[in-house]
């Protein structure tokens, strides 16, 4: 199915101001059970959009079979696709887009599920990385709704040597004097390369390039892993979009909200669903001490960890279909 | 005893052109004894220099002792005290500063021994990171000359995974429009509160960060981490000369000599001293992995990982003065 965008107009937002209209880009695939018991939510990862979602986490055959399940993909909000710097006009386009959150994104999704789709039920939501965090967003935002939750690679507050890594991110893309606080006329090109090397150096992990892992991209060294893969990708993203979702990032916190008060283990603790959280052993942002953290204080909470050198793009290994396929069966069984 | 300075005319260095003069600035400690049989020379790493080295490394009643050995303390080219971009003159100045390579270091750090200080052997090479690296390259360039070495969280030849660090490194300083090509009025402030944003995610360690070990620095958190720290130290710095070091550090390859033509496993069994290589367990670039490589084809090699959450910055934790210690005074036995 194509495309298809709700609006919530006035939509008024966690940190302050609000968006006019807000859009949320989204996709489904397969149909919803006459007993709505077989909705799947995956909303998007940093820099990713519906379509990617579906190409490595769902398939025909897979786990998340759109045969079985009403498959619901989401774009975050800054993501390009919903509303963004790069897509929203007046007074909130490019260095004007206000801040958003999870739980901003996650209260549209809502809207999306009970108002459009009929969804009042979610039988699973997951995701990685950033999609991860929404799913932990979602477990403890709207408890009674989720049945079960994994989240990839994720956290549900966004730890402290995350956020260094996010701000060195920010801080090289707005070095660029293209970028011009956000009203740039053409792409901060350079401020894009320096930020793809950054990103080089997190995104998998040190025995995958001491492994030479990047000669599956076609790369023969780090150079060119970084030329082929990751330049022409984040050259290929509206810097203000990033830079958008890198503070939706930042700010991760399921505890943030009138609810928990700032209260990190009290917001674990009322997570209902069957959870199981999934980090990567290697990753470099997400490690699995915070993933045993929260697992350990959700009542069904567990982590199961996952070994690869591919670290925090593991759901990028064709290798590992398998072992997420079986994560996803324990969770909807 | 103060700094001096031994200066060699024409110097031509590895990679093309030369210094018309190139100073090394070093300072030395202790006496050296009739035999001379008790000289230590200790390279200084990136961004450090010949105070720093003695600060951390050696000190009265520690294995390093001046009261029982010659310690010479030698400052990198373009650390800033040797000639480096920010005191050399035209035609060697700010941007126009050429390239050197740890092999050109040591040639002049040999010429400073032999030619002024009459020390024919090394009893122990020792150091910290590039220092390390530096102990590495006098193994393999004058293996005739150096008894030991204990190289602590460097390697024998850049990784390809540190060389995306560097890089990420030099795109983000670069960037800022003050560097100008390095013919600046005033310092890149911007783009060196950049440098140290990247680099305090890379210095220590995840579980530092977790563990709030920032908290001896007297920081709360990630972001007075790096204001109390990060942002003081590399502001205290030139860029350009930040910019050499770095350079001198990617190109890092001990094989990388007519003597070896590039083949890296004949210059690491080409080392007769008896080395220990000191990684770091947590070390996010130079991984015990790589140590552990070098050390094998080392005939008189051994690897000791240490283990800290401080990572690569190992050598700053007091806790683990004593460890060091032990495994100099085994290099020295």
């Amino acid at each position: 199915m194509a495309v298809e965008y709700f609006e919530a107009h006035n939509f008024f937002l966690q940190k302050g101001g609000s968006l006019p209209v807000a859009r949320l880009a989204y996709r489904t695939s397969g149909t919803l059970s006459p007993t709505g018991d077989n909705a799947v939510l995956i909303p998007s990862w940093f820099s990713g959009n519906d379509e990617a979602s579906e190409t490595y986490l769902t398939g025909t055959g897979r786990a998340l079979d759109p045969e079985k399940y009403f498959l619901i993909f989401t774009n975050l909000l800054g993501g390009g696709r919903s509303s963004s710097p790069s897509n929203s006009p007046a007074p909130s386009e490019q260095g004007r887009f206000p801040t958003v959150t999870y739980y901003d994104n996650v209260r549209l999704q809502h809207a999306l599920l009970t108002q459009r789709l009929g969804v009042e039920h979610l039988r699973l939501v997951t995701g990685w990385s950033m999609g991860a965090c929404q799913a932990y967003q979602w477990a403890a935002q709207y408890p009674g709704m989720v049945r079960s939750a994994v989240p990839i690679a994720g956290s549900a507050r966004t730890a402290s040597y995350n956020k260094i890594f996010l701000l060195a991110l920010r801080r090289a893309l707005t070095l660029d004097p293209v970028y011009a606080d956000g009203f740039y006329a053409s792409p901060p090109i350079r401020g894009l390369k320096a930020f793809a090397a950054i990103y080089a150096g997190w995104g998998t992990s040190e025995p995958f390039f001491r492994l030479g892992h990047y000669e599956r991209f076609g790369a023969k060294n780090h150079a060119e892993f970084l030329e082929y893969f990751w330049e022409p990708f984040y050259l290929g993203h509206d810097a203000n979009n990033l830079l958008t979702q890198l503070k939706t990032w930042e700010l991760g916190d399921i505890s943030d909200s009138p609810a928990y008060d700032g209260d990190y283990t009290k917001a674990l603790a009322a997570i209902t669903a069957k959870l199981i959280t999934v980090p990567i052993d290697k990753d470099r942002y997400f490690p699995p001490e915070d993933a045993e953290f929260a697992a350990s204080h959700i009542p069904n909470g567990r982590c199961a960890t996952v070994e690869s050198t591919w670290g925090h793009m593991a759901p990028m290994d064709p290798n590992l279909k398998e072992t997420f396929d079986a994560l996803f069966h324990e969770a909807l069984s």
